[in-house]
């Protein structure tokens, strides 16, 4: 099995992108980061990038024309790069087919929600808000709308009563760490197949030997 | 802590209306079933009733000019059980405030999805065919939605690779038994408070002393 070459997009924090790069280091994933590309000059992320010895770019998207000549600069970068996967990890944007047809099915995006529900920004937040008692976070590929991509793994966690929004997301990002890392690592070594839909049912995931489920009993 | 007046609601084959009685026949929940109230007339439900020794009635929907009219004729048959709480157990018909109001805060329902994902029918094929890693089901309160009312309960378990719906269906069913019958428990103990909405928030469910989540590992 190749070695990922991971390009990774994001627009904060990058506590995920942390996860990606400490399992690298402990060679718990076979991964290289090859790029870490921000739309945001201030994004924390890039410190992160740096500090590992990891090359990064801004990429400003108000300095576009449109989305699609956004996504055209982000093709470019991660190409340069030599990236051949691409992980969203806390991109606050919504990707064009300019760059999704230019890694076709190669975009992961994490999302802090049980999708479907809870697409969209503050998902932990709007779990809350509804009442649910599980929450959780899901990777998925990533497709031209909402959080509506194919789903390549879950997690689940408990919403316990007196949670607010900064302790229910402090949860779910533990999970969203172990989930994102173990998906590229069933990634790496083939275990994930991405079967086209039809004209009758969308397109799937299947995991190979591995349970795509985490958080749960038994 | 009062015994439960319960009048059941069915349509189908009622394996949940087994799950409470056979814990009120094992004393595991402080509970009667007063009435169980189909409104076909060839729900098995009605038969698993008789066995219990409870009484059953059949309330045809096309016999009522409207929802309403139907619905006050729910109302009567279970007043007159003496019923104080409404159990939904695989009742297909959406109730309107005539039942809803004559049962405030008293009408709970038992959904095969992790509300909001999937409402309405079939929440298990919808779940399938979406491509989730992580299924389950739901016990909450009724309101004039279809399955919008605030979560009391919810248990989580994976979707696995080789699921068709019967066999979704089936882990899915063995945890709503549980889910019911914990709920109706805790209800039985006092231990579910309904708070009321406000004009920015939903109403929402605390549990006291219990978690309201299930299938959960740790």
């Amino acid at each position: 099995m190749a070695t990922l070459e991971l390009g990774v997009l994001v627009s904060g924090s990058g506590s995920n992108l942390q996860a990606v790069l400490d399992a690298v280091a402990a060679g718990a994933l076979d991964a290289r980061v090859r790029v870490v590309v921000s739309n945001r000059d201030d994004a924390f992320a890039l410190e992160r990038a740096r500090r590992a010895g990891v090359p990064t770019r801004v990429v400003r998207h108000a300095e576009f024309a449109d989305r699609a000549a956004f996504d055209a600069s982000l093709v470019e970068v991660l190409r340069g790069a030599g990236a051949s996967l691409v992980v969203l990890a806390g991109f606050m944007r919504v990707l064009t087919p300019t760059l999704l047809d230019a890694f076709p099915g190669a975009v992961v995006n994490i999302h802090p929600a049980l999708l479907p529900s809870f697409p969209g920004v503050h998902g932990q937040g709007q779990a809350l808000r509804y009442g649910v008692k599980i929450a959780g976070c899901t990777v998925h590929f990533v497709d031209a709308g909402t959080d509506t991509g194919p789903v390549i793994a879950q997690a689940a966690v408990p919403v316990l009563d007196d949670d607010d929004e900064a302790a229910l997301t402090a949860r779910i990002l533990a999970e969203e760490h172990a989930l994102l890392v173990d998906v590229l690592r069933w990634i790496a070594a083939g275990q994930v197949e991405l079967v086209p839909g039809t004209a009758s049912s969308r397109p799937r995931v299947v995991t190979r030997g591995v349970r795509a489920s985490r958080g749960l009993g038994g």
